[in-house]
């Protein structure tokens, strides 16, 4: 057996997320069905650097998968994008020693997030960008970035369905808030994300950016850990997968 | 009654095309039942300039129609775009005189066209762009331009199955190819464009530019009036309808 790292882009917009579930097109779905069409009907589990939800796109999201062929690694990547739909495409294929996990070997993974800033909505960028029409005061969000970077625990930025009892405590490497013409963009780096944490981060971002809030509060509703004193989970369409780093 | 006039912006991949259609999710159906939502449950008919195709897209198509309400132009446009979903904008309202007419007093349109020129495919360009990964000679593809502006027969360009009669005479005013890295885009302005016309001459501008076919050649196939010389319609989605142009 053979182990493959592959790095895959996708748009979102069409895909109920990436875990496979019954009757719902995901990518994971649609990619282990190309890959059951390559082995001839038999089943090939992959393994995901993580879920991403409904309409998230990837630029960057990682699988790893166990194949008997022998074939290099080009080959691998035309066999494969010739199986996959328009939006889904397999941007790299690699062979690995058999003890790569795309989900346990996770060092960093990096996010971004797009919001087109404009009062007018723009038909061509709905499923690309959250449009968001208010006025933004840009150096406010900033500062507010700067207070989430580090080691914290993000109970308050964490879905309240979230089902996994364990540590909710992760270290942000780089959070970002960069403005170019309408244009926004939200950079996050670290070594985990919980459950909605960015949508919900950057919805208190937003608040910020329009003074219903400050930047100041940031510290303590960390310290608070409790969901419900911020607002509500902004929308996925905006939020991209963009790299995942692993262990060397 | 008050006509008014309208610039309206639509992607067109979730569209069947502009006009209305039984148990069809089309622009013109969508437009109508926001309107008819407005008028309490009159039917509004409306005039566009002309049809778009599946999956031809929009940045200027103009269309007209008439009202009993007296309200400002900008209260029209926030009021429309209010019950229209996201892959639909009315850009521009505008009070027009009676006898305007969104078709008949068409003076010039102009379309573009889009093609990403790269070996790989792009998932977030699949609806915005025709995705050709070959070869291509771009100065050929302009002379070739230059060989189709002006007025002429364009029965060899046309859909076969063309239900109309009439006269297959053309006039454009500026055929263009312009490369700017993986983009190519062609501009056409013309007085009309016959069905299937633009995706038809692109097809063989990129055989032109493939080597297939030299652009002298252009002529020639005018003059023959055959659609059979030439080859396929290509995919609508690089196809956007930039521009209408009114008499005076």
């Amino acid at each position: 057996m053979v182990r493959l790292k592959c790095i895959i882009y996708y748009d979102g917009s069409q895909f109920s997320g990436f875990q496979i579930q019954p009757r719902q097109r995901t990518v994971q779905g649609v990619l282990e069905q190309a890959l059951k069409k390559m082995h001839k009907g038999e089943s090939v589990r992959i393994q995901a650097s993580g879920r991403t939800d409904t309409g998230v796109h990837s630029f960057g999201q990682t699988i790893h998968f166990d194949s008997p062929f022998q074939i290099p690694e080009q080959n691998w990547k035309t066999a494969l994008n010739t199986l996959l739909p328009g939006d889904l495409y397999v941007h790299e294929v690699e062979i690995v020693p058999d003890n790569f996990h795309a989900r346990y070997d996770v060092a960093e993974k990096e996010y971004r997030y797009y919001v087109w800033h404009q009062k007018e909505r723009d038909v061509f960028k709905r499923n690309y960008y959250y449009h968001f029409p208010y006025h933004l005061n840009v150096e406010a969000m900033r500062e507010a970035c700067s207070y989430l970077e580090g080691r914290h625990d993000f109970t308050t930025f964490s879905s309240a369905k979230a089902t996994i009892k364990g540590s909710k405590v992760r270290t942000l490497y780089e959070v970002s808030c960069e403005k170019q013409e309408e244009r926004i963009e939200f950079i996050f780096r670290g070594n985990g994300f919980l459950y909605n944490m960015l949508r919900i981060i950057i919805g208190v971002l937003l608040d910020i950016g329009q003074g219903r809030r400050e930047a100041s509060e940031i510290p303590g509703l960390l310290a608070a850990k409790d969901r419900r004193l911020v607002g509500e989970t902004i929308p996925p369409q905006g939020l991209y997968l963009w790299k995942v780093k692993y262990k060397d």
